[in-house]
């Protein structure tokens, strides 16, 4: 099926998302929601993310799309069971496939959890975990200042050291072995993570996770665009332009020309 | 004239506004309105934090305000001058009381100015200041972590000083005496700034300028509440009472009973 898949996330992080989207879909087309009038949503009430998300989604579907991922953790948690009722075609979030990987993962059987404050009071990834296997210790910590370092740059950084080692103090005293990184922005402190947590914890990537499962999804609903083609990308965003090709140009592997305003409130 | 007074933040920062407008003009009624949802503004552009600005001044006059004070510097340095020419109340912002008060405290001739990144952006400050005084000499900064730092509750903290040390160098090395705070929520962490800036440095909070000024105006367009009564404040935000509350029990001096959720995009 030759329609886009749609994206989106509270900002820019979910372009994390998409590049693995990317990669492991290369005949796929994308359209790519970032709110960045009203990031981030990691503070905010589900009934807030709820309809945010509910505005995006119909945005979203005046493209056509085929398939919506929601790459924002906090968005996964707090809304995308309500709105996988009311829409008729698929979506998937970011929580499930990277609770799934942890499971997998854990030979202890004690899983760590990282995110944003409402991803965490959600406990979403601790009742997606103990639904797999209910012998599992499941250990979530939120890390609110996490997004603001990284958009300060401070990946390698003291102060950055700092507050992941009091974070995840205790992360290290239950000795977990695999640790979700349940927030788009923190795979770009990774290093930090992993240099705290030691090189015996693996440090789960739901973005990687969730292609594997959006491929899988697809291929299960036949919308798999079997065509090779180019693939055609379009952004969208909810604020400031300029912002967000430069932290696309950071991760992407491709100069980004061309994004384009959306009135989200008006959807 | 008995109507109330309206005030708005991006959230609950303006609180601090609040109690300087409480011990100021005891008789005057309140209504508080914190964009809880859509917070922060700091990062936002002029567009987006202007399309904001102007619902909320919207809801505020449902409440029949007398005069409008806009509690967020950002706000203030973006959005003011074009809602003045729209309403026929007063309104009037934190900067250029803020900027007046710098003006009048420095004797070096260096003043400083922190905010938000679109605060410093907008360079407000710097032409209210050039303004009154052009042989000034202003250095500003925006200091984004300061913000997520005090939400954390990191008032008195190595990593705060450790930050505040990075920010804060340029002021010293121009040997500014009069230091703008620009942003709510900065008086929460004055002493760690006071520590690294030294004694000498004259700390401006925008807050208590303003309630002097909202007096003067409200004085000279005999708008005076002259009758003592016991003043009634309400409050209203777009997300999460319960933050609010929280909030607003460590910034004012009594308990706040009741905070209605506005559906703010909807005016």
């Amino acid at each position: 099926m030759k329609n886009p898949i749609g994206l989106f996330d509270s900002g820019v992080g979910g372009l994390t998302v998409a590049r693995e989207i990317m990669r492991q879909l290369p005949n796929e087309d994308l359209v790519y929601f970032g709110d960045t009038a009203r990031v981030p949503y990691g503070s905010k009430s589900k009934n807030t993310v709820l309809k945010y998300s509910r505005q995006i989604v119909r945005f979203l579907q005046t493209k056509n799309v085929k398939a919506i991922v929601v790459a924002c953790n906090t968005a996964s948690a707090l809304a995308l069971d309500e709105i996988a009722e009311e829409i008729e075609i698929p979506i998937i979030g970011v929580v499930k496939p990277g609770a799934k990987m942890a499971v997998e993962t854990t030979k202890t059987g004690n899983v760590g959890i990282i995110g944003t404050e409402s991803t965490i009071k959600s406990g979403i990834y601790n009742d997606y975990i103990r639904e797999l296997n209910s012998d599992i210790t499941v250990v979530s910590k939120a890390c609110p200042l996490f997004v603001p370092l990284v958009e300060e740059g401070l990946l390698e950084d003291r102060v950055t050291e700092d507050i992941v080692g009091r974070y995840l103090q205790e992360m290290k005293e239950y000795k977990v072995d695999a640790l979700v990184l349940g927030c788009t922005h923190y795979p770009l402190i990774r290093n930090t993570i992993k240099r705290f947590m030691g090189d015996e914890v693996c440090l789960v990537n739901p973005a990687f996770e969730t292609a594997k499962s959006l491929k899988e999804l697809l291929m299960e609903q036949q919308l798999l665009n079997v065509n090779k083609h180019k693939p055609e990308y379009e952004y969208y965003v909810s604020d400031g332009v300029d912002k967000f090709i430069s932290f696309a140009d950071s991760v992407l592997p491709f100069h980004v020309l061309d994004t384009k305003v959306v009135d989200i409130e008006s959807y």
